[in-house]
């Protein structure tokens, strides 16, 4: 039977995504969110939400760009760092010894150690209530070349994104296989 | 060493979201989004993105209301179903023998047999290229009450959302416990 609990941020397990931002004294910053994801296919576009409050929210106010960094299980902890304190009191490549690179495509930094890095230009901001929605066109998605088979496709067993279960609080790896999309239900069409 | 892969929906895992509408007949309607997620706490809010030819987009701009059914593993044949063919040529609910029922706080339905639903009020549409997203105020969450412990709290060994990596196209269940939020980072703090 189901239980009304109220209106809450739950929706099961969402992506962990690691934002990289200059600020106005040109110091690279990185921020954790976990309110967002892919929400256009033509221009691929990543959505992001952020509160006003964070160092980060006004840096990408002010250079209009941003990287979104995806990190693997074995960066769990560096994650979670990037989401409970500021910018503005932290280094935080620093003190996680993660190398800042400045991407080619926007003035925004990445961490060199994290396996997938998103180039974002921001096309959209959109006052919610909390927070504030970016939505950045990608411009360029970079990957570690060991996530790629000799044939240049994404080795799956190696792509291991870590997940955030909301109003749990908690951090999760991937599991295992389910299926592909737009076969596995083909089954009731002819039923 | 990185390498640049273009422009692409690129992400780690994302959320698989079934959308339930109802259409201009009254037909109760289901579809599967991987464009979605949470997008602000206060008030908590959902977004998905749909292309316009979709059966569902002409609902939602009708109606202004959808419910966000969440499915767990068991349940990964349907979700890919509800993705790949339009609620304009079969009724989706009756093709998976899930019972619709109607919200009772919005003009949408929601599945009998899903573990978890939102319902959800529009509060923006913004068209972004390719797919228009919608932002969804989260009036309830309704789960079923397996999912609680003893306590009224979640069980988080019954908690089985599917996920998707888009540009794999396959789904996947999720893992293992990696850790507590606001908590495995701290080690970075004194350090």
């Amino acid at each position: 039977m189901k239980k009304s609990i109220g209106p809450k941020t739950l929706l099961g397990a969402v992506p962990v995504l690691v934002v990289g931002t200059y600020d106005e004294k040109n110091m690279p910053n990185l921020a954790t969110v976990a309110w967002g994801g892919i929400c256009n296919s033509e221009p691929p576009c990543v959505n992001i939400s952020l509160r006003k409050n964070r160092h980060s929210y006004h840096n990408i106010v002010f250079r209009k760009v941003f990287t979104v960094n995806v990190l693997f299980n074995d960066q769990a902890q560096e994650a979670d760092f990037y989401g409970i304190v500021s910018g503005s009191k932290y280094n935080k490549f620093e003190k996680t010894r993660i190398t800042p690179v400045k991407s080619e495509l926007v003035d925004a930094p990445y961490g060199k150690e994290f396996p997938i890095v998103l180039d974002c230009q921001v096309v959209n901001q959109i006052e919610i209530g909390s927070h504030v929605m970016f939505v950045g066109k990608i411009l360029d998605v970079k990957i570690e070349d060991i996530l790629l088979d000799k044939d240049g496709k994404f080795d799956k067993s190696k792509f291991k994104p870590i997940l955030y279960i909301p109003t749990l609080g908690e951090y999760f790896a991937m599991g295992g296989y389910l299926g592909k999309g737009h076969s596995i239900g083909r089954k009731y069409i002819s039923s």
